[in-house]
C-alpha cells in the first residue's frame, strides 16, 4: 500500500495549524500544539515558516508572570487575496476573500444552459471574477489563486473536467484554459468537495468530525467527511448520493438510470412531483428552476394545498434518502445546503426530522442532527477558496511563483 | 475536536508494524520502516518491545558486506493462542489460531433460532470454543484472548450487545457474561467490522486500501474501509447497507421499513423472489435458510429455469444495490463474502459484473473490481481473532494479566 510521503505530512501539518487558527482565532504556539495534537517543535517550525512568509503575524504579546512573553499569532488577512468560484449550470458566482477568508467582493454572471462551448464557460468565469474584483476594490496582482468548482466529475490534480453531463464535456482541460486567461494559479474541484470543506472549517465541523453535507439544487449530492477527512473516493467521485436508488425502476434520471434520489429531490424532480399532484398547478408555469423553487416557497407561505402536499412528499423522499446515508455511514450530522435547501428549509427540515425515525436504524438515530447549513454566503465558493488557500500554503517556500512573490502593496 | 492521544498513536504504530509483518513476512527493521512510513527509531522501539514480550522472534541474521548484521524478524506463532468466534442466528463457529493467525482447530454448535436467552447463547459460544480447543489440541491456559462477533448493534468498548433484533436483546452485557465463564479477556464486535478487518489484513487489503466487503447471509451488510481505516461510524453502526433502500414502499423488511436491500438479498429475500417466480417450486420446501440456498445452488447446476430466473433477478438487485454503494463511496473494490455469496458466487458474480454499467456512474466504474472473497476459512472468526490480537498488543506491557503473563509451555 502507498504510504504518505514526508511532503504530504508537512502539508497536512500546515493545514492543521491553519485550520486551528480559523477555529481558535489568535492563538499561542502552545494552544496550537494542544489543539492540533502536533508536537510543540513541529508547531514552532510551521509558525516560523508562516511568519517569514507573511501568512501569520503576531497579534499580541502577553507577559505572563515568571514565564517568557507569549506571542499570540493570527492569520494576516492582508497577505493576499483568494477567489472562490461556483460554476453551476445556469450561473457563475465568484467571491473575493482576504487570507482569513473574509468576503471582500462578489460577482455573478448568468449562463445560458444551452451553450456548452468551454470558451463560453471560461468567459463567464472570467467575467464573474472581474465583477467580484471590481466589487471588492481588489488589485488583480494581489490575487494568490483562484479556486473554481465545476459541476460533474473533476480530476483536481490534473485540472480536468473529466465528465460534465450538463455540457456533454469529456476531459476538458479547464485549469489550463483558465490559466491562459488568468495570470494566477487555478485550482479546480467539484462542489460536493467544496461544500464539505466549507462545513468542516466554518460550519458543523467545529463540533463534529464526521458529517454529510447534502446539496439540493438542480442536481443533488452529498459531501462526506469521516473522522476529519474529506472523502474523495478513488477518482474524486465520492458523494454521488443523488444517483443512489430511492426506488428501483422508478422515475427516469438524467444519468440514464431509473429511480435515483436526484429524480425526486433535484429541482426538476420537485416539478415532476408537483405535476403528479396537480398537472395544472400555476407554479409549473415557472420555466427557470430557481424561479420555480422560489414560487413554491411563496405558495407555501400562502398555504397552497398542492404545494403543501409537494412539501410533504418531498420531505418523505428526503427522509428516506437521508436514512440510507445515515444507515450506511452512521454519521452524527447531516447539513442541508444548496439553493433548494435555502428556499425550502423551513418546511423540509421539521418534516424530515419527524419522518427520520421511520427510516433510520435506532442505533444510528440517537444523537443524529439534521440542520440547514450555517455557513455564511456561497458555501461552494468559500470551500473553493479554502482549497486554494491550502494549495497556496503547500506551494509556499517551494520556489513557485506564488510562493516567492514578495508581499505586495496594500490596496489604495 | 477530539484529537488522538499519545496512547492511541502508540497502539496504531504497533498495529502498523504487526500488519506489515503479516503482509511482508519476515522483515528487517528497515523494511518495516519503509513499509509503514514510521521513523526507524519508532520501529526500533516497537520491535524491541515486541521482542522482549515474545511477540516477535529473530528469524534469520544476514551478514551484509560492509554493513551491520541485519536481523530479519517474524511473529512468533507460539507466543500464544487466539480464538475467533462467529455467532450467527443459527450457529456458533469458533476457530483457534496461533499468533500468526494460522488455524489450529475448529468447532461448531447449532443454535435454535427461537431460543433467545443470553445464557443459552453464552453456553453455545463456550461449547463451540471447547470443541475448537479440543480439535486443535490447544491448552486452555495458552489462550490470550477470545474475540466474539455478535449479530446486530454492538458497542465494543463497553462489551455490550446494544440491540440484537433476532433475539430481541437490548443492552445485554455479553462481554461480562462471557468473561465470567471464560478466564481470558473477551472482545466483542459486529461481523461487518470483522469481515472488513480480515479483508484488510488477508484479502484485497493487500492491493487496495478502500473497499466494501459485502456480506450476504440471513441478513446482509457491508463492511467499509476508506484509506486503510475501518469505518465504524458514530456508534459502531456503520455498514447497514442491508437497510438502505432498493425500492421505496417495496417489500417489508424485518427492520420495520419497506423496500430495504436485505428484503431482496437476504436469504429470506431470495425465497420471496423465488415464490414470486414460482410459488410451488420444490426448493421452497427447504425450511432452513442454508439448506434452501444450497438447494438453489444444486438446482442451478441442474439448469432449473425458475432458479435461473431467481439468479438473474437477484443479480440485478445486487448490481443495483452495489451501484448505490459505489456511487456514494467511489470505492475501487467490492468483495463478496458470507455463505450466500459462497454458495452462489459462480452465478451471481458474472451476472452482477454485466449489470454494473447500468447502475454505476462512469467515473466510478473504471477500475472497479467485484470479486468473491479470497480470505480462507471463516472471515468473521479470522477478523475477530485479528481484533483480539490488536487488543492483546495494546494491553501488552501495560500491566494487564494477559500482558505480563510469562511465556507458557508448548503444547505437549
Ligand atoms: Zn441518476
Ligand atoms: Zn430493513
Amino acid at each position: 500500500m502507498a504510504r504518505r510521503t514526508a511532503r504530504d505530512l508537512r502539508s497536512e501539518n500546515r493545514f492543521e495549524v491553519l485550520h486551528a487558527l480559523f477555529e481558535l482565532g489568535p492563538s499561542t504556539r502552545q494552544e496550537l500544539a494542544r489543539h492540533t495534537g502536533l508536537s510543540p517543535a513541529t508547531v514552532a517550525t510551521i509558525v516560523t515558516e508562516f511568519l517569514s512568509e507573511g501568512v501569520l503575524r503576531v497579534a499580541t504579546v502577553e507577559n505572563n508572570t515568571g514565564g517568557r512573553p507569549q506571542e499570540r499569532l493570527t492569520i494576516d488577512p492582508e497577505r493576499g487575496r483568494i477567489v472562490g468560484v461556483d460554476v453551476a449550470e445556469t450561473y457563475v458566482d465568484a467571491t473575493v476573500y482576504d487570507l482569513e477568508l473574509g468576503v471582500l467582493g462578489h460577482g455573478e454572471v448568468a449562463l445560458d444552459e444551452h451553450e456548452n462551448d468551454p470558451s463560453y464557460v471560461v468567459d463567464g468565469i472570467v467575467r464573474a471574477i472581474e465583477a467580484a474584483v471590481a466589487d471588492g476594490g481588489v488589485q488583480q496582482k494581489r490575487i494568490l489563486g483562484v479556486g473554481v468548482s465545476m459541476p460533474g466529475h473533476v480530476h483536481p490534480d490534473a485540472g480536468v473536467s473529466v465528465f460534465a453531463p450538463n455540457w456533454d464535456w469529456h476531459d476538458v482541460r479547464i485549469e489550463e484554459l483558465l490559466e491562459k486567461v488568468l495570470p494566477v494559479p487555478v485550482y479546480v474541484d467539484n462542489p460536493l468537495k467544496a461544500v464539505v470543506l466549507s462545513e468542516m472549517w466554518f460550519g458543523v465541523g467545529r463540533v463534529v468530525d464526521s458529517m454529510a453535507v447534502v446539496n439540493l439544487g438542480t442536481g443533488v449530492g452529498a459531501g462526506i467527511a469521516i473522522d476529519g477527512s474529506l472523502m474523495r473516493g478513488a477518482t474524486n467521485n465520492a458523494g454521488e448520493w443523488g444517483h443512489t436508488l430511492l426506488r428501483l425502476d422508478g422515475r427516469p434520471c438524467r444519468c440514464g438510470r431509473r429511480g435515483c434520489v436526484e429524480a425526486y429531490l433535484g429541482a426538476p424532480g420537485l416539478r415532476t412531483t408537483l405535476a403528479e399532484i396537480d398537472p395544472d398547478h400555476p407554479t409549473l408555469a415557472q420555466s427557470r428552476q430557481r424561479d420555480f423553487v422560489e414560487a413554491v416557497a411563496l405558495g407555501l407561505d400562502a398555504g397552497d394545498p398542492a404545494l403543501k402536499e409537494l412539501a410533504l412528499r418531498t420531505s418523505r423522499y428526503l427522509a428516506a434518502a437521508l436514512g440510507d446515508l445515515v444507515n450506511l455511514l452512521n454519521i452524527p450530522s447531516v447539513t442541508l445546503t444548496g439553493w433548494t435547501s435555502t428556499a425550502l428549509a423551513r418546511w423540509l427540515v421539521p418534516a424530515v426530522r419527524a419522518e427520520l425515525p421511520d427510516h433510520v436504524m435506532p442505533g444510528s438515530l440517537q444523537g443524529l442532527t439534521v440542520e440547514p447549513s450555517q455557513v455564511p454566503g456561497n458555501a461552494v465558493a468559500l470551500g473553493m477558496a479554502a482549497f486554494t488557500l491550502q494549495r497556496f500554503l503547500t506551494r509556499l517556500g517551494l520556489g513557485s511563483p506564488a510562493g516567492t512573490r514578495p508581499r505586495p502593496d496594500p490596496e489604495p
